[in-house]
């Protein structure tokens, strides 16, 4: 940012409070490329974030998730909801390739000011949500948006991620067969507070709807607690976009009831402070000169098989002190 | 384990020695179950270890890996290697549920002393390779085992994990389309020593065969570097199996010249003392007392949003000090 970039900084985050969107994106590129910027970023961007409403929408790829994720949006929009869209999901037409009918939806969306859409690269070649994808949510939040929604792609750990960043996390699924999907599906049940059964128009779609919800009966739920609605939906059609906005809206008023979002929302920061404590403690200790010693100096002795790997870890770990 | 654990564990490894495949299953859940016991087996173990190869088969969910891992077995066995299986993949009929030439592939397996075959969870619902795979790696290397065939199911992070763990990594893949299996094969390409195009009797297996090829080729690859064969297997027939394990062969070979294996044994080993301190580090600093009372004194100005998730971590980090 070269020597004045606090200035720099300064300007940006002037012409961001003023609504520029191109002020935006380029806040959202220094929160990607990480470091002291995207901390200082940060300082001025969190006090300013005034709680926008969160939902994931995760499954796996092929699902319809972007579709989905772009009727739920116009139709907010007709609402007049100021919406930010994020999607971190390398099959996602946010991020490349659409269907027609999306693509046209895209064009019209990306057209209206009352939206912000960004694509973030996953950190994975596929699993995983972005590293930064708290901090755009945060932004965007700080730029008036009321409702963000985060698309990712919903195989291995990210499926976790995703119900640790939103407050609502929309699960979609298709009437397919396989081990895969089989597979895909068994994690994603233990983190979805709404379910989607897309592509109603297949022959099975309602026989595959009604097995979620006889698994998600199945499950030992206290009493008052969130009950998972199955919603059937078409996006190639834009069937049941209304019936899914509803049930969103639902989990949302069960949210705010008994300070449910309250404490979500504190159980969200601390993990975020956890996971960012310990990224930094990472590079702190494994760059301290004194570890990297030791570790040169005994490395060799796993080599040979003379230290076992807890062994050397014990030794390194002498040298940590907490105050 | 009672209080005398160590006579105990001592007797166990005894039994271990003189290579009773009981005593080593209960060693495994010992692994299994971490912590100091786990530590002073590995202690035991790892000096035993001879340097057994390491392959990991890895793939979309239904390419069919066990079956080629069954019969990669199968043929290891008619030549006298001692081999161990280590199934990380809740789909894997190792782990449940089989296909009748696999069920029967396996008793015959199982009932040979010459193989142990050993199911472990993986760490999440479906991504992400057991934590202790490298351990139980070790172990039945201990146990005289001279291949270790480890099957993990390749979605997300886990197929970066399978190429830091095994020397030769098989890329198992299928004929088929779909944007769910496009994704993860976008993935799987970065990491495979050896592909394999499974199910060849399938009309588009050898188009799909040489897509893979082609897109090997389009890499910038040095001089004198490997260049991932692309192998027609077919598990239900049993086709392919001997240039599957040529390839493998073939790679293991290339390994051995120039110290390139001793460079990735080496590498391994330094991965997992990484990981292994980090682990430590995390529970350490985050049960420390210090850390706690000044994270529950300031939260909440984070809740509030007073002060930013990077300005707390970085209050916390002042209290670790490296000597």
């Amino acid at each position: 940012m070269g020597s004045n970039g606090g200035q720099d900084l300064q300007v940006l985050i002037e012409r961001f409070e003023q609504g520029h969107a191109t002020a935006a994106a380029r806040l959202i590129t220094i929160l990607e490329n990480g470091g002291e910027p995207a901390e200082s970023v940060m300082d001025r961007i969190f006090p300013k974030a005034r709680g926008a409403y969160r939902i994931g929408f995760t499954g796996p790829p092929g699902a319809g998730k972007s579709s989905l994720v772009l009727h739920i949006s116009q139709l907010l929009r007709r609402r007049d909801v100021q919406i930010g869209v994020i999607a971190v999901d390398p099959t996602s037409p946010f991020s490349g390739g659409a269907l027609l009918g999306d693509r046209i939806r895209m064009q019209r969306l990306t057209g209206d000011p009352g939206v912000f859409v960004r694509s973030l690269a996953s950190r994975g070649s596929l699993g995983g949500i972005s590293n930064c994808t708290d901090e755009v949510a945060d932004l965007l939040d700080a730029f008036g948006k009321e409702m963000i929604l985060i698309e990712t792609v919903g195989v291995g750990q990210s499926e976790l991620e995703i119900a640790e960043t939103t407050h609502t996390v929309v699960v979609i699924l298709v009437p397919e067969s396989g081990d895969g999907i089989q597979a895909m599906k068994a994690g994603l049940m233990e983190i979805g507070d709404v379910f989607v059964m897309n592509k109603a128009d297949h022959p099975d779609s309602e026989l595959a709807a009604k097995e979620i919800e006889d698994t998600l009966r199945l499950k030992n739920v206290p009493d008052g607690a969130w009950i998972p609605p199955v919603v059937l939906t078409s996006a190639l059609e834009g069937r049941g976009i209304k019936e899914l906005a509803e049930s969103i809206e639902k989990h949302h008023r069960y949210l705010e009831e008994e300070d449910r979002l309250v404490e979500k929302r504190r159980r969200i920061l601390r993990s975020r402070v956890r996971s960012a404590f310990m990224d930094r403690m990472e590079r702190k200790i494994w760059d301290d000169p004194s570890v990297r010693e030791i570790l040169s100096e005994r490395i060799g002795d796993v080599y040979e098989g003379r230290l076992s790997p807890y062994r050397l870890v014990q030794e390194l770990e002498k040298r940590v002190k907490i105050e």
